[in-house]
């Protein structure tokens, strides 16, 4: 496990205990996020962006238009990307020692075009398997235009930091007494009833990822 | 309902038709965030960080130790906030149309500390009231040293914009009999058992608010 910030820019320093810098760490909350936010600058401003995001092996990646502003703009520039998970709302016996537990990994660099189709290809795969695992064989593969007109980005996962929070309440042994509930209101992300496309297929329950039904 | 956008850096330019402007829409998307992402400048690079948020009136609010960067860093430069709601898996018969159904809210402005301690009281409490409806007035009030060493922001929400996509599956015609499950798999936040702190009085069960539990 790798215990210091691979950069100065990476080490948590607000609450350091929370800090994870092991690839794994980072690897397992990418791995439950279906988007992340991109900090980057453009003009005279700088832009927070959502985009749907994947990973394989020791990269990130998002997907765009060709024409987008987003990719295009990510080519020529740093940025910051962020994926955050709440799982629970921590509530104290203080309004201050309120808390929330999470997971969120911020990622400093540079992204590169997959221009490679095979690489290309390879990546949609995943993204779609990400989110559907076994999908990508039953669906129509992307054709040739349609690959064309797709930008795929890559960001290294090498400077990257985890800052977890995933205990109780921490409330002051002065404020123990006091009459109100306590404790951790655990909260996650969850795959309701699908609802059918006209004409679909019957759907089969075992095509969502773990962490959306289980 | 307000059907231009505020500024031009403001204007959805990817697929105009899910841009909403309104201020009722965007206050919607807001009101069922926990957190938010800022994108900003400091030193050499550019960063995006997660943090908890909350409304007021026309106002985003987030809070922070005094002495934190991010605090004192927002302050001093323009910043754009992001905040993202993953609503939906749109599953199509071919790789390239599948797609998510979302909200999400992108505000740019600068962020004011607010100083004076009835206003902070005020906006603290409405934090406490967006995660649990009811329970500001059950739990101890800040001291006046937990108010000093928290700062707390407040950003306008006057140059901000909403993407909203919220249908089902657009596959091409020539796709529809390919036999794989299409529709859509809807997702949401979703509260768990509370896990009670030892020694807390009974969980109240309607102290979460409606989005959280519905």
């Amino acid at each position: 496990m790798q215990h210091t910030a691979p950069s100065l820019r990476t080490r948590v320093r607000r609450k350091p205990q929370r800090g994870h810098y092991d690839p794994a760490t980072i690897a397992a909350i990418i791995d439950t996020a279906l988007i992340c936010q991109i900090a980057f600058n453009q003009g005279d401003s700088v832009h927070c962006l959502p985009t749907a995001c994947w990973r394989v092996g020791d990269a990130l990646y998002i997907h765009g238009a060709n024409n987008s502003r987003l990719t295009q703009t990510l080519l020529d520039s740093d940025c910051s990307v962020c994926i955050a998970h709440v799982d629970g709302l921590v509530m104290a016996r203080s309004a201050f020692h309120h808390s929330m537990n999470f997971r969120s990994v911020v990622i400093y660099g540079r992204f590169v075009a997959v221009n490679a189709p095979d690489e290309k290809k390879t990546a949609l795969t995943a993204f779609v398997e990400h989110v559907s695992p076994g999908r990508a064989a039953l669906v129509r593969p992307p054709s040739d235009a349609e690959l064309a007109g797709t930008a795929v980005l890559r960001l290294a996962l090498n400077e990257a930091a985890a800052k977890i929070r995933n205990w109780g309440v921490e409330d002051d042994a002065t404020d123990l007494d006091i009459p109100v509930w306590a404790g951790v209101v655990p909260l996650r992300q969850h795959a309701g009833q699908p609802e059918s496309d006209a004409g679909a297929a019957e759907f089969t329950p075992t095509a969502l990822p773990e962490w959306l039904i289980s």
